[in-house]
């Protein structure tokens, strides 16, 4: 990310930007899609945005520190956190995050917490700020395989979808986040895997990226599991 | 449910009531093995408690007024409801409950809200406030699968799962959920479906009620997911 | 299984007898619910034929032996093996054996075949001798959950299925496979796998028996794959 | 295709040819990855060899008229038919074809046959020419996420395989069948399905050509299945 503070004599306003991250690679992986999809945007327009990058930690709690101080530092004005969900097949819209913290395998530092609030003071849990519905539609209408997910797991993605949430609670600031499936490169070290092609999930994240600023209310289009 | 006044000549002090609540067929079946396992506990003591069951409609709205009902008339200890998940293979101990109904089929009075919040004025979520992992702990030693889940959905399930939460928060009894499979007869006709068969649900739900009753705090059991 | 011989003074004849085979565990498994279902029909009298069983050592090899000195001792009118398939949901009729060993994991013995033949000079091949449709029909009648399965797959359970097949080619005896899921035991401590109890394995083993013993034809129902 | 006899004045020879089918849309699809993936591929040269395609009608029975035809035209070196298989996430490299149509779901032309054999004077299967291990460990070293098939199903697809390996027997022809998932297209209107986008298959099919082109035997490593 830049310095914030544009020169008075700049001839042009600056856009306002858009914070876009992923993650560094974990559980035994080499890369991680979310990181590899997202950097490829950086830098990039999207409906009168710029979007900035970065690349979050595989750890709970210093995950947040980075994603706060680069919040701090651009001032977005909408905020998507994107990780690898190996083993779905499509673009994870997430609906929800939940305030727990249940590691089922250690975290890149070799944390494992169980059943630990992420905010001790939080509310049990947020929903995405983004417009998932509309995210969904034109998703699916540009021929990228999207669905929306009610649950973001109880990992360092949750960790950080909910940390993220709770720190833009009343900011006026708009948060989600977005799962993405393994790249085939992965896939093809993992048997019988799903897999999207970096450049897919990257023209993926720049549709949902535009249907989250020009979508002011979302859609009323059911997106639900019965269980 | 019989009348709640124990007559004053009583010898016998009435045991605390435990409510356990199934669910009506819907979705085309012509069953519902959550009713089927639940209401062959009906009466039975366990861990000084007396079971009492009702079954609730698959309906938004009504269900939880059922249910409201049958915990005023009970005056319980403790409620778990219990309902199907076609298509899962495993007891599922529902940790969190969402407070939103967002319907991909009609319920079973026709009506399909769409992204419409449980309760106007509600928390985002409620926890369970069951010991879900020593419950897993128990069955899983008594040789019944099961498994934590992070959503209960967002059908009538989930729908009737938040609004219990909603009911009895701060009112010290204590409410959870487990979503149970598909009985083998209804799996015969659901090419490659898992099932259970209704006394094995049943064993592990008078397991996991006894495993409630007795845990005063929960396990330190990782039962997390990465997404 | 006892000696072949009828005393000439016996008052009532033998019945027919039936082999039904299950196998020892393995895969890291301490039982198999294959031998633990199987074993329970030891000595049924089922369409008036006499099930007699034996349990086959998971190796490539030595498990054809046995199965060959069980078929030459009992004289079976038709022979049955049941194996393990840790995953599935529903008893798998299988249609078909094929010409090859290609073993993931070592079997009991150790042994790790790559693309080896089961017979160097038998056909790619066989065919279930077994009206699977009907046993299909008969035992989700009976609200027993089963499926015809198009392969099964290329290790122990294929071995012994081909090389029975191969033993039985033109004897007149008709031969057959089915694999039955993890028992809830096994299912316990895999997390999400589909399982079936001992005694509804057996019970449909009894309906699949009855069914293959008492259809002359198979019937026409559709239970094909697209792939 | 074109013409088959080539002029006398001609100063290049020709190269031997691969003949690589691909299938019209099916199920209510309204296209098919299958040929989209092979026609990227028609006048190629891969391994010394010129790659000619043609598509295939989802017909039993017409399907393979129309692949002996081309067959006739071309006098390939080898022929490599591609197919759907809508659910399965990788390249799938199948292993067998089976003589058994069994049909799900009518053809294009609504036929629906049930338990007939595909040659009524053919062996009940064969095997795949070409080298599945050798082109599954390329694929992998080249990230396409790639697997051995043990079924190809018991619809056209089977059909068509079958119906090639016993034109192609002792002709000294190889052939083999390639199973390739949804586009992502047609994914995003499957709700959860895998996919892989038609230029990640035509990479594939190129590298599997390629590779079993130049391997005359193929390599030891295990891909089988315990069921």
């Amino acid at each position: 990310m830049t310095a914030r503070s544009p020169r008075a004599s700049s001839p042009k306003p600056r856009l306002p930007g858009v914070l876009l991250a992923g993650f560094e690679p974990f559980g035994g992986e080499t890369s991680n899609p979310s990181w590899d999809a997202v950097r490829a945007l950086h830098g990039e327009r999207i409906a009168s945005h710029r979007v900035a990058t970065c690349c979050l930690p595989c750890e709970f709690g210093t995950s947040l520190v980075a994603l706060r101080q680069a919040i701090a530092e651009l001032q977005p004005a909408l905020v998507l956190c994107v990780g690898q969900a190996g083993g779905r097949a499509q673009l994870s819209l997430e609906r929800v995050a939940i305030n727990i913290d249940d590691a089922r395998i250690a975290d890149n530092a070799g944390a494992r917490p169980i059943d630990e609030p992420i905010a001790a003071d939080g509310p049990a849990a947020y929903f995405s700020d983004l417009p998932i519905k509309a995210m969904l539609a034109d998703l699916r209408a540009a021929g990228i395989p999207a669905e929306v997910s009610q649950t973001a797991g109880t990992y360092v993605c949750n960790h950080v979808f909910y940390g993220l949430m709770h720190a833009l609670h009343r900011s006026g600031v708009r948060g989600g986040f977005i799962h993405v499936p393994f790249s085939p490169a992965q896939a093809a070290y993992h048997p019988g895997a799903a897999s999207l092609p970096i450049d897919t999930v990257s023209a993926g994240l720049r549709i949902a990226l535009r249907s989250a600023l020009t979508h002011a209310t979302d859609l009323r289009i059911a997106a639900g599991a019965e269980h």
